[in-house]
């Protein structure tokens, strides 16, 4: 690719968000940046990586106003100072070159950089059957759908409260990205083809230019 | 094309939803059935066409549980009636043949008939500034950027009324379609083109053939 090109990837929990984003970056031939390489890194800033995961995406327990509103009252907590690692470190790695970065709200961090913006999501039935059908033999021992659920409910309810508490957007609304792709509807490859097409579509794009 | 596909097009107003589904139907050379046609076409049942087109794509004032819902109390209003007579014309226009149709909650009354289900959206900003570009000088007259965020919201609130009573989704809420589209960051040539890559992608796709 000549242009350097930033993609952000929000997610829905089994959605094939990673999946979607994996094959884009094999794809394009850039870097993919996942919770795994994001967490490695924001380690090597000084953080032990197993308290790095742990922490991983989550928003403090109580929330008193934003990260970003600045409100004075705001008592600064561990998760703040991985997230400020993990934000100094998206704009670094965008800084750099082309690439694909997985949730981590980096639409929101690199929200002054030219980059597009998608989040990946699909009815929650077809979200339990696709991690139950994803799971080893040992994981699904004793694995139900109502379990599979319950989890999914769980991580997405953490991803937005780390989202909506870390910016001021509120994660999954399309007013926050430039494209929501159902993956049920698509599949993973047909999401991929989109991103691919909005990436054309994007660059150097302007509304009124084509009226 | 070989295939049939009907594509049903939601949008904010002021977002080039229209325009999108025009380009889009010339490019894939189907008809495209808008306003004005649904109008004419709910016409010729017996409505005065004047009295169909101030009744379109409007709910009745007062919201007495959702037309679909089947609750008795309701009563039915004549705007029920236009609406009762334009879902019929829509199922008959998917039966037809492939199509793009507009707006008028096609989405949810093909529901059960494949179809591929977009939002266009924009940020109100650049929504004020593409209708105010798009007026003629004579429309321009007198017109302020703050007039016509008005009518804008307007509009927005009279579809999202319309919509949210007719159907049991929510108007604009990414849950409801397959795709939501930014036009600001695509372009009204990039929607369609991200459209197009979406009907080759959804074409007999299932999540499960490409996990």
């Amino acid at each position: 690719m000549n242009n350097k090109v930033i993609i952000t990837i929000g997610r829905e929990y089994g959605s094939g968000g990673h999946e979607v984003g994996k094959r884009l970056a094999a794809k394009l031939g850039i870097p993919l940046y996942d919770d795994e390489l994001i967490q490695e890194a924001a380690s090597k800033t000084g953080y032990n990586l197993d308290y790095v995961k742990a922490n991983d995406e989550k928003a403090p327990e109580l929330s008193i106003g934003s990260y970003f509103s600045g409100i004075d009252i705001y008592q600064s907590t561990p998760y703040d100072n991985i997230q400020f690692e993990q934000h100094k470190l998206i704009r670094d790695i965008a800084s750099k070159g082309s690439c694909v970065i997985i949730g981590h709200a980096a639409d929101y961090v690199l929200r002054d950089e030219e980059h597009v913006s998608v989040f990946v999501f699909a009815p929650i039935e077809d979200r339990i059957k696709r991690k139950l059908a994803l799971l080893s033999p040992e994981e699904a021992e004793g694995m139900t759908e109502a379990a599979m659920e319950k989890k999914i409910k769980q991580m997405d309810k953490q991803r937005r409260r780390f989202y909506d508490f870390y910016t001021d957007n509120k994660w999954g609304a399309k007013e926050s990205y430039d494209l929501c792709i159902n993956t049920s509807r698509t599949g993973i490859d047909g999401a991929v083809s989109i991103i691919e097409t909005m990436i054309k579509a994007s660059a150097g794009k302007d509304l009124f230019t084509d009226m």
